[in-house]
């Protein structure tokens, strides 16, 4: 898969899967929903039901902001299975043009956040490599 | 969601994303086929086109154990988004006789491992943490 394969693959994926690492080198996994602008990746904290919005994928990013996301397909047939893998380096957005700007794109592509805009905080991650895989 | 509830939805999964940390920290992601049995859940390396058996996953675990491995449910209705996370310990499994067992197991769930039995090595993960979350 080249790397225009991989991005177009990523940018139409419509949950991704993000690992973090916490506490005593743990990783911690969580699906997340997102829009890939440039060679970023937006997500965004959002009005789905949560205990708290101080969550562990936040404090893990402060900590440590090695990232790893991954978007996959699966089906029956193994040999039409693929992923990509966008690893990077994320940071809460701080100026609020530029999480505005990606709450905007969250909306434009997510009905459900048109119906309920995501309070935030926004997180970015720049993407520093993009690796892909298909079972074909 | 209860244990008994989360186990069920893991157990029913095809897919799972298996989260491995390594070399200075960096978070590491694949998709994996598994089975759960008791409290125990196992992945093979398998037949899969890859460039070498000798992965970074495999490596990343001998490092550190601890890895985090997510199940998940996505559909437009938002409501009904699930995931489930099991949080353990994973060991490259060395006794024939327990890998040969994972190997039975992951065939009698999966056609396609019938077709062609994975050829190991075998992980297992130790669950010690169920965690789920349900959009409605």
């Amino acid at each position: 898969m080249d790397v225009a394969e991989m991005k177009s693959r990523l940018a139409a994926a419509e949950v991704a899967h993000l690992a973090t690492v916490g506490d005593g080198d743990r990783p911690h996994l969580v699906p997340v929903c997102f829009v890939l602008a440039d060679d970023r990746l937006y997500f965004a904290v959002d009005a789905k039901p949560k205990r708290t919005r101080d969550l562990k994928r936040l404090r893990n990013i402060a900590a440590n902001p090695a990232v790893s996301v991954l978007v996959d397909h699966y089906e029956d047939d193994w040999s039409k299975l693929w992923w990509v893998r966008a690893d990077g380096t994320a940071r809460k957005v701080g100026d609020s043009a530029e999480a505005g700007r990606a709450i905007e794109l969250l909306m434009a592509r997510y009905p459900q956040y048109r119906a309920a805009r995501p309070a935030g905080p926004v997180v970015a991650i720049s993407i520093e490599r993009l690796s892909g895989w298909t079972g074909s």
